[in-house]
């Protein structure tokens, strides 16, 4: 009985752990964070623009000033003042909230489990743009949920395609529990939901007793327009608003939240003491601090340009330099570029070339639950500086010519790597 | 449709959360922060003993150098240098472990939960000491799990208990996912694993196959002797190991680890992920610079000392105040004591009375799944400084009087406050 075998455990585990497996992506990517990589692949904000010397002063003013209040465990709500200021970022968008409704989470990512674990039972379906973000899909796969995806295109969700599934599903008798959906430069599509249809999408949600799960790290960071008006503005009822600071100030703080109706909020602070007993009381802290003292919308702004100039530098070395066939999203803000390639290429069965030629992307096949997305890949453009990005997007279309010179001499062939999709296929934080 | 009524989601609920509602001594305890109340119910660390100019000071210096680093996303393991380091911490109770099979957590309430993800299904069995760390009823209850209690006394867990309660469950075809155990200066108990003891649990886990999660938040705040061993030193295969930052540097940093045998920690590693992406890496920042540039051993020795006077204020107290037919519990270390009170007394029903009497304590309904614990309760001693414990003990003593005078005269008569336990009643982080 004390003998060791590989897993030992495998018989102890819990039915949700079927589908979840290390993705074989993985190993791969350990090669792409090596410094001679051009890495279009990792989500990650360009945390160095960031005013060191004035976040060290206000932090160690505030553990000097406040620690013995800031170093101690804080509420499963989190704090109240920081709600209040939260409350003030949402209004940017149209967002009239009460502090009350607010939880404070470790990052939205959090924010989204403790809604799957509130709302979603074995089998339940889920609705969620195609593709969609793959921190969500892996979230809710862990959850055993359903997803289904829903059309899109440049102007987001298509209304008449989630009244179509919402029918169907309708007269299938299943029962839709949600749908989670990120309205402003979706990750990965890059691609914003329009104003009519921001209406549109509302009005379904009433007459289809519809909860809507609206996720919006990016929607300060628009290079062209004020910021759009959040669908959790045009419903209280029937929208759940996530919320982030990783983009707008940093990650690292994992300070995250959810606005949610009264009921509801109840349930996720409950869930959030179950779980963590309450976030970090330090990092709320810092972030109070920083949006208390610090100019934090110039700040913002900081990033939006900084961002600007990097998918100005992504969209034209793409128009420069990508061969025939191959289209790609353009977005007006946030940190992705969604690319489709021509008919029979494989965005993940390439990823060893692209990498022999030290270039990464996340394939398409990562930000769909059906295993669809094979000729689809997601460019970041949010961490390199611009020259490296045109050297990177180089590098790309050298691949691609390569791959389709190859399949004109030999036809398509077998794929190097297996494309389908096998439960939970998460690539790991660093590139979500 | 867009009516709102109290709880429009009722019907949207998953399964899980029938279980969970808030529980009704919250309200209560709302009174319990007011300044006029003497607090022995809380289990918050005390942080004002912590060096708050110096962690300033590191913390700054960790911004300024390594900010780009630290405010960015981390890993969903946690940092590699904090993982070495926290091999160090468990080598002082006999841990060798290897800084590979160690997952950073959100505190070790997210351990738990992580563990209970990985192997919970609904109904499985766990086994727990009687009573048990709230926070840990609290997850096991969301999900969904049956608790069965396993008696202690003053030595601890007992093993012959422990091999009944596993023969029985055998015998009626249950499987036991686990056995949770606080060993040292358990919460709520306050008693400590002994040695022998120690030995049998680990030859029992080896006899029935099961696994075993040490949570040990307390261990290096003994009082009288050198650090026990840990179970884990014990057996590398059966022992899933639990550590935390909170009581030894500062909660408000939530930061806590898993030790695991390497297949469970690949889980770990990926519910993790699912859950949050990756535990904050400014806080894993701010306790590694802690842990490589600042005595903290020196600093425990502070928390040792202060804890073991706030341990010799209570139990003299007790001893020249309680009324007959008291009893309570001697911990060498930690932060608490349990109380036993006289037959025919309820320590949920009296919480109204200690209130007016100006102090508040934990109940004991709340660290059982089963609804007993009406004779016990909790006081905690980390908090308050000496004088303030006597006197709240002194106020305890008043209420036991009055409470014991009533029953004379008017008999038991019925509970103030409902004392069945109604799924998952976690009292708040602020109690745990």
């Amino acid at each position: 009985m004390s003998g060791t075998t590989l897993d030992d455990y495998t018989d102890r585990y819990a039915e949700r752990m079927r589908g979840m497996s290390v993705s074989e992506i993985r190993a791969l990517f350990a090669v792409a964070s090596r410094p001679e990589v051009v890495s279009l692949a990792g989500g990650m904000p360009y945390v160095s623009a960031l005013p060191l010397d004035e976040i060290a002063e206000l932090t160690a003013k505030a553990i000097r000033e406040k620690g013995a209040v800031a170093l101690q465990y804080g509420s499963g709500q989190g704090e109240p003042r920081l709600r209040e200021l939260i409350c003030e970022v949402m209004a940017l968008e149209g967002v009239d909230s009460s502090a009350d409704d607010i939880v404070v989470t470790v990052g939205s990512q959090q924010g989204l489990d403790l809604i799957s674990r509130i709302f979603l039972d074995p089998g339940d379906v889920v609705l969620a743009e195609a593709p969609s973000y793959v921190g969500a899909l892996g979230t809710f796969a862990a959850a055993q949920a359903d997803v289904v995806h829903v059309a899109m295109d440049a102007d987001g969700l298509q209304p008449e395609a989630l009244r179509a599934t919402l029918e169907r599903l309708r007269a299938e008798g299943r029962r839709v529990k949600f749908l989670y959906t990120v309205p402003n430069f979706h990750n990965p599509a890059g691609v914003t939901l329009s104003e009519p249809r921001r209406d549109a999408v509302i009005a379904l949600a009433e007459e289809h007793d519809l909860l809507v799960i609206e996720d919006n790290p990016y929607g300060l960071l628009g290079f062209e327009d004020a910021p759009g008006r959040a669908l959790r503005a045009r419903s209280h009822d029937r929208v759940i608003y996530l919320g982030s600071f990783s983009k707008t100030f940093a990650a690292g703080l994992r300070t995250g939240w959810v606005l949610a109706p009264h009921a509801v909020r109840e349930k996720l602070v409950l869930v959030n003491e179950a779980q963590l007993l309450s976030p970090s009381l330090f990092t709320q802290t810092v972030v109070t601090e920083y949006l208390e003292h610090h100019p934090w919308r110039d700040q913002v702004k900081v990033f939006r340009e900084l961002y600007r100039e990097r998918r100005d530098a992504t969209l034209d070395a793409l128009t420069t330099m990508m061969p025939a066939g191959v289209t790609w999203t353009h977005p007006r803000g946030g940190f992705y570029v969604w690319m489709t390639l021509p008919e029979g290429m494989d965005s993940k069965a390439m990823i060893p070339r692209a990498l022999t030629h030290k270039v990464a992307y996340v394939p398409g096949v990562g930000f769909y639950s059906d295993g669809s997305g094979q000729r689809e890949l997601r460019l970041s453009y949010c961490y390199p500086e611009p020259a490296r990005i045109r050297e990177g997007i180089r590098r790309l279309a050298a691949v691609l010519s390569e791959e389709a010179e190859l399949r004109a001499v030999f036809g398509a062939g077998p794929s190097t790597v297996d494309v389908r999709r096998r439960g939970l296929d998460m690539p790991g934080p660093e590139l979500t």
